[in-house]
């Protein structure tokens, strides 16, 4: 190990720790913490937070990054070190470029602003989240600003929070492309909506064997529960503390089968990327996911692409249909496969279908553009939300709450974030056609046997970390760059099947 | 605030919160974690643990503390500043007496022996553990020098750590007066073992149903759960984040009815204590309770002399008898009364009865005394240990699994712990005569109204957190010192009633 990077060491331990324990503090606070502690565990993670920032941004960690800096341009520092030391500058500079006092008055903006947008949702009321709203995107833009390299759009800035590989001209052809040819099909698809019966789904479902049915896919897909846990949760999410320790949570409807079961796939698949980074870079800054484009394409991938085929259910469908006999016993394989895919424009994007899904990202993205480049005020948010639903899904919210106020992200500052979910499905689709090349995937599923499937990416995706970002890991494992034709003639394929369309 | 001390106030914030850190990790582990996170965490944990101890332990805080000891002097402090100032002192002056070297040593010893000391306790081998032992107390001891005033004996510091009121003096007094009064009377009930039937106690009761039931003993009590969780774990505990969240965890069995409902009731007396500190203090140096004897008094008040009367069940008999119609239709009120306070000579301290417990206490005293007056070597301790046994109990155990090995408490280093347990008792007998001489206690339990003992004690004990010490707080609700007469008198009221005894 260089001896410089051993002096940063300590630092680096340091600030592990403190993020370990805010993690743990963000795990307790929304799975185990009773209602009132809030406000006394708020000035201990206050704290905890303020002392994670100083164990990275002080004199001595400055010097010693400027020193690897010139240790890395003469090639003295492992791959390892180097990953490292560009992940610890990212979030030096980051950290460094935004005043203290406004770094602080945003934290304390966005949780009173998210609150506010809570209420406002409930309420239907956009004008009473308006105000903070403006405030927080005026705060994200000026941060923005500070922080953007010579010739890089604020808005870039913030993209570059989740996925680094995706700059606005990536993204602009990405979703025209997906605009173009999803639109389209999605329209024919709803002129079907009658060839697909799923009341099924909302019938009676007791929780107690969702729970134990929700455990088994956890498992079976390769969840190892020495490692982790599964809790529940208002909104399932996935947490870690390192690669020995990764939590995932759920939650359950007595009023719908499908809910649960892929959510905890989806969570699974974030799970075991976290699961599979490699020993040797856990607890470290490059111990996490490559990006979140790239989690979010491992959970779409189990979620959707495996989770959602008929070959996945062929070996298990009958447990299911035992463990629900009185709701299950007249649904053939092939009635829940389409039931589980099927498709129609719609208004909520957290409860969208595979097909429409990109469609809400792509509005969100496009509003995101103009809000970081002036091009629209927080007055007028509400209405171009309302039109751009009706252009691309043909109908349109009746009320904010199921408009421009769904969301919670904004209301935390956390904009550039959505695309990730589209370049997730995008790259898992990638990931799949490579994959089929590489192994007999469908027989492997029939079979109920996922180990292989598993270990490839384990193997060429997940050990890694953030050691490669989205593209050196694409690049990697297919031979080629991101290629949004994937994701598109998949869903093509799978939907004029599905619905027996001639388009 | 004084001028010094709000100089000191951001290191007590700091260790504070990593403290509070220090305790959720703790709580995890016992509750949440999966079983492969240990060594992983052990990281995190070792690191907020040097943290916690820098925060303290620096030049900046020993020169403020000088200059505050000398405010204090001159009575420029508020009473709650004193009291923090008092405890810092403490801590500071332990963990600055211990060469960190030897401190550092003692915490991987303690670790590693603890797990020497399960394998040996299942394999029923001491001499495997007593290396370890041996080893544990030659720490102790040199650690007990270091810290030790003049004239102070090494087995008062480590008394010292848990209640600072009852040094060699007052214990010997005290459990001269239990061995003389209670060992005939637990003889005299050996006797009668016959006459007492719990058979009941064995039978079959299904574990939801003993969850919901423990979860609404605890409500009965006073339990807030806006500010406190249940969970399970293997050996039950309580811990607290801050006033505002309090955790307490029980362990369910098959076929015992009682262990785990006198277990949550048990937790819930420690748990009341913790929520009903006062604002002002919690999150502070004195925002625990008074003294493990203090905290074991609240404890024992509610498992024993409240929960284990006829009075208290009266209102709420026929509720679990309705829980387990099965079991208990036929099972009276007073038969079950007498099932729970049955007592005889036991050789487990963790299921032993109110009567007999404190005489495991003595000899764990006793032998604990020895240890640190040179006068038995960790050779001789099974063949000390079990002779006590015969003496006082009249039983005598055949394995050192159930003698010398049975309590992890020495494998962690803990000496000093047990007598916490009688006082505890003890301090409870006397709080239940002073409280029956205010109100009408046994009214308010035939009513099932248990919040004036709840506010009683709040009032007079529980917000004062450590601010006051064990014979303070007794002296100022009792109005006399500590006074053993009430336990040995409540002990033999309570089993010459319930055996039908003449002595």
């Amino acid at each position: 190990m260089s001896k410089t990077f051993e002096k940063l060491q300590p630092y680096l331990d340091k600030s592990m720790a403190l993020q370990t324990a805010r993690n743990l503090f963000e795990w307790d606070d929304q799975t185990t913490a009773p209602f009132e502690a809030a406000e006394y565990t708020a000035k201990v993670v206050g704290i905890l937070s303020d002392e994670y920032m100083k164990s990275l941004v002080n004199e001595d960690v400055k010097k010693l990054l400027k020193k690897l800096q010139e240790e890395k341009e003469q090639q003295e520092l492992t791959e390892k070190e180097r990953a490292i030391i560009r992940e610890l500058s990212k979030t030096y500079e980051e950290l460094e470029s935004i005043p203290p006092d406004e770094y602080r008055e945003f934290n304390e903006l966005a949780s009173v602003s998210n609150r506010k947008w809570a209420k406002a949702k409930k309420d239907n009321s956009y004008e009473d989240f308006a105000p903070y709203l403006k405030k927080i995107i005026e705060l994200k833009k000026k941060f923005a600003c500070y922080r953007a390299k010579k010739g890089q759009l604020p808005y870039e800035v913030l993209l570059s929070d989740f996925d680094e590989c995706f700059m606005i001209p990536e993204l602009d052809q990405f979703f025209e492309k997906v605009k173009q040819e999803i639109i389209p099909l999605l329209k024919e698809v709803a002129k079907k909506a009658d060839t697909i019966d799923k009341s099924y789904n909302y019938l009676h479902y007791d929780i107690q064997k969702q729970k134990e049915f929700c455990r088994f896919l956890s498992g079976y897909i390769g969840f190892d529960f020495n490692r982790g846990v599964i809790a529940e949760s208002a909104h399932p999410f996935t947490l870690q503390l390192h690669n020995h320790d990764v939590r995932i949570t759920d939650r359950y409807m007595e009023d719908n089968l499908e809910s649960a079961m892929f959510s905890i796939i989806h969570e699974s698949g974030h799970a075991l990327y976290e699961m599979n980074i490699d020993d040797s870079i856990t607890q470290t800054l490059v111990g996490g996911g490559a990006s979140m484009g790239m989690h979010e394409s491992q959970s779409r991938f189990y979620e959707n692409i495996i989770a959602r085929s008929q070959e996945f259910w062929e070996p298990i469908y009958n447990r299911l249909q035992s463990t629900y006999p009185e709701n299950l016993c007249n649904i053939t394989l092939k009635h829940f496969i389409k039931g589980i895919n099927k498709a129609a424009p719609s208004l909520i994007r957290t409860e969208a279908d595979e097909l429409s899904y990109p469609i809400h990202i792509i509005i969100r993205y496009e509003i995101e553009k103009m809000i970081f480049q002036d091009e629209v005020s927080v007055e007028e948010l509400p209405k171009v939300w309302n039109q751009k639903y009706q252009e691309y899904m043909g109908i349109s919210p009746t009320t904010d709450s199921e408009g421009i106020l769904q969301d919670t992200h904004w209301s935390w500052g956390e904009f550039g974030y959505f695309p990730s979910y589209a370049i997730g499905s995008a790259v898992a689709s990638q990931l799949y056609a490579c994959m089929k090349e590489k192994m007999p995937l469908t027989q492997y599923l029939k079979e109920g046997n996922l180990t292989p499937i598993r270990e490839f990416l384990r193997d060429n995706i997940h050990k890694y970390g953030a050691i490669k970002n989205t593209k050196q890991l694409l690049k990697d494992v297919c031979g080629e760059d991101f290629n949004a034709d994937y994701y598109v003639n998949y869903l093509k394929d799978k939907y004029r099947k599905l619905y027996d369309l001639s388009i």
